[in-house]
């Protein structure tokens, strides 16, 4: 029984339709013998060379249709991918059990995507001040030209995704189940929407039910494939969490939406600013900062009231004042370094500066007043 | 003109009457001179030895009487002190522009208060959720020993103090005006219901009305009478944030509590936290984690969801299980120091975790599953 199993795109996908996602028995043969190898051992059954049993993929082994798998694609619009097509994104390779394949729908080039993309994710059960916040945030960071990736559950990523769609911008839904099987079904029209101006994919086959096995794999998909993470609202056990420490141990950059600590549905957005694994973010500006290159236009700007007095500033006092914040104090050598410029000029900057009230010497530096 | 300054305590008092709080002219010659000496050349008046002007204080001097001013602080039954009074608080020393005397009321030795207490300020146009936070975080420390020291002014100042005062611990008042004078005079009940149970106290002499410098002043007054200081809401502008600044600069704890993104009213707490100024605190028991000793039983329990599957572990298990963190990794030498067990211990408790479903072995070592 070889299936036809002859190389590795072949073997890749035959693995999707006979292993769960991750599956650890399925990553150990890949790993020792390669796709092909390894599916030709578990499609002889028994045991394996080093002895363990593979006979979990037996049932699926039996009804096996690649043939038909390939008609399936075609017939529903979705193209497969794997690695070392052009528009595999690389950035999946950074887990440690990436997918064997993807079904990918929708117009979006998916190697646009990592590059400057955002997962917005957050709690299914969510209130109406988290759909407002993902909204907004998918919204921003998707006129900044970045795309939103979220997995089109009920609460906060549709709200994601929708606030995308409503600037026009570019979303990736990743679904637990097939891309033919939109889930939740309420959410058949958005995800249709998505497909039609973005990406709807999944690493399980057409067909496929959402489990929630499935929904877990799915998380690290979402956090791989963006750029970071942002939690806006989640409790103390939300799935969400499970996106966050993707990213995390993806070394990607991870935020999180605060809210009232009587809500219990942030209570895990403020756990894990406590545990500095999530950086605070209040709108779309600091995500896209948090994002965004150092120095580029990405950065957000100093929140403050209504006042500038600094608008009035020329420019040499402006670029010294910008490297002044309000809590942390610097010395002059680190503003020299910050600013570009001569102590001599970053002296009579500040002098100018604590004179017109908006620099103060304290303790330990300037800082502003 | 000596008006019987002759001694530094009393010299104290009558640059308490001549300057304002922190006045740079009357530190620089009390640093220079001392606090007799420096009162002589001010009562000289002309210019100091230096060649200073130190002729602002000219005024005030004129309507000095400290036989008077004695009289007034027995009449409202106050109490001077001054830095070698057995009740001076010394937290107040490690302030770069400590105050000159204090004038107090109340029952509470000050000497108690600084080693257990924990600063509450926030926002005077405060939301009704500020308010219960406050309240909650005010009764919530108040319980467990801390007193709570605030400024008593509408919003979260009185909300923190009326939370302390529900479980009947002491709580301080540190107004910016005379302690003869309560402000707000909407307040006169609560700073009176302060003075019989807890303490009122001020920096500048009964009779004084309270100014916008005086605030400020009161401020430093109030991080440095406190173990830490919590801002509860504060916007970007608020003089809540002064507090704040001033218990960084005496590295002193500082926390602030989230609200709604959308609440400009938190704003400048989302701020403080973002600039890795505040360490983000939800409820009492985690302030006091803050404040208090670790390893004592100020430690606050973590936050976690209903079902508590650890509860049903051994205790050597628990233990290990209890170095573990959801987000953050352990690698088993940093579990093995922080649980106080042999390496074989800990490896053979997180099996027994892993096995429960409680553990789980990272890319970069254990955590929580």
């Amino acid at each position: 029984m070889s299936h036809g199993v002859t190389d590795e795109a072949t073997a890749r996908v035959a693995w999707a339709r006979i292993a769960e996602p991750t599956d650890s028995v399925a990553l150990g043969l890949i790993r020792r013998f390669g796709y092909v190898d390894a599916f030709e051992i578990a499609a002889r059954g028994g045991t394996s060379p080093s002895g363990k049993p593979v006979d979990r993929f037996a049932a699926r082994l039996d009804r096996l249709d690649l043939e038909r798998d390939r008609e399936i694609c075609g017939r529903i619009g979705a193209r497969l991918l794997v690695p070392g097509d052009p528009e595999w994104p690389e950035a999946l390779d950074d887990l440690e059990d990436p997918p064997w394949c993807l079904w990918v729908r929708g117009p979006v080039d998916l190697t646009q995507v990592p590059p400057r993309s955002v997962a917005v994710v957050g709690a299914r059960a969510s209130t109406a001040y988290g759909n407002h916040v993902a909204a907004e945030i998918g919204s921003g960071t998707g006129a900044r030209g970045f795309t939103v990736v979220s997995g089109a559950a009920f609460g906060i990523d549709a709200a994601a995704h929708r606030g995308a769609l409503a600037v026009e911008a570019p979303t990736v839904a990743v679904l637990a189940g097939g891309v033919d099987r939109p889930y939740p079904t309420a959410h058949t029209d958005l995800i249709g929407q998505i497909a039609r101006t973005g990406v709807v994919l999944s690493e399980v086959p057409p067909g496929s039910s959402p489990t929630r096995p499935r929904f877990l794999a799915r998380n690290r998909l979402i956090a791989a494939l963006a750029t970071g993470t942002v939690v806006v609202e989640a409790g103390l056990r939300s799935g969400a969490l499970s996106t966050l420490r993707a990213a995390v141990h993806l070394g990607r950059p991870v935020a999180a939406v605060p809210g009232p600590v009587t809500s219990m549905v942030s209570a895990g957005c403020h756990q894990a600013v406590r545990e500095e694994c999530a950086t605070l973010v209040t709108d779309a500006a600091e995500v896209v900062d948090l994002l965004g290159a150092i120095g580029s236009d990405d950065m957000a700007p100093q929140k403050r009231g209504p006042e500038r007095p600094e608008d009035q500033l020329d420019q040499l006092p402006h670029l010294v004042w910008s490297t002044l914040a309000p809590f942390r104090s610097r010395t002059v050598e680190e503003i020299t370094v910050q600013a570009g410029l001569s102590a001599n000029e970053v002296l009579g900057a500040l002098g100018d500066l604590q004179s017109r009230g908006l620099a103060e010497l304290r303790l330990d530096g300037w800082g502003r007043a």
